[in-house]
């Protein structure tokens, strides 16, 4: 990892140790995302339209939970943290925690939590803690993702 | 609920009993689908690239996680489980059980685990546990959600 690196490579899964952070990732959000998004996956009416997301318990337009998830895993997949052996997720607890609206700016705090190498299988399973901040420092989501890696590198795009 | 109707109206949360299982949806999904998705969401050489995925642990091309569990969201946005006052989901467990691969057709089977019903905020909230099953009823992803609904009926689109 090099800081002056803006795209460092990615981790071998043996770089990793437990208790590790990771500050990765810069993404605003439009109400146009919002919208188009929602219209495709989830069109509650208070992710679509902007009186509806008044008159909700949100007062105004927020993103779908599902997009901020869907925008958390995107940003992991582009961090060091998405290993050279590439990334699996099997499971994991999802919290979402504070509406994300219209012009919010997102990035993720990601800590190792658990490192556990198959030798034999030449696999690994990685627990990582992942925050997702806005732009002031409010946690909006919590994902705490079990990972499935292969020890070998995988081929890129 | 009549059975008669393809779309039966939203249920209110009142409606809910414990154990109560539903059944719903049928969503198909494509191989296009697959690429086009995880090229924006997802971009694992073994979502986007068929030579990739035989290369992988898959052994052929899959859908994004992601993927699958929007399409969960949606079928559950698009089912009678869809309450009244809405549903907002604050938190879930997420485990990924088996590949979607193209051409496999989903459904969700839905049980009603949690109904607690705050009274005096006109609130309540409502605990799932949702079974995403492919077309040889093999459970391929399973969502534990905790929902916020209001009792008020909502406005629909």
């Amino acid at each position: 990892l090099e800081e002056q690196d803006p795209r460092p490579s990615p981790l071998r899964v043996e770089d990793l140790a437990l208790g590790q952070v990771f500050e990765v990732g810069s993404r605003a959000i439009t109400r146009e995302e919002i919208i188009s998004f929602a219209a495709q996956y989830d069109p509650q009416p208070f992710h679509v339209d902007e009186a509806a997301g008044e008159a909700s318990l949100f007062k105004g337009l927020v993103a779908s939970g599902l997009q901020t998830f869907a925008i958390t895993v995107r940003l992991l997949m582009e961090s060091p943290l998405y290993l050279t052996g590439g990334l699996i997720i099997t499971r994991g607890e999802i919290q979402w925690r504070r509406p994300v609206r219209p012009g919010n700016v997102l990035h993720l705090r990601i800590e190792v939590i658990d490192v556990a190498i198959d030798s034999e299988k030449d696999r690994a399973i990685v627990g990582l803690n992942i925050q997702t901040l806005n732009q002031n420092e409010e946690v909006v989501l919590i994902f705490a993702p079990r990972l499935l890696t292969e020890r070998r590198t995988i081929k890129r795009d």
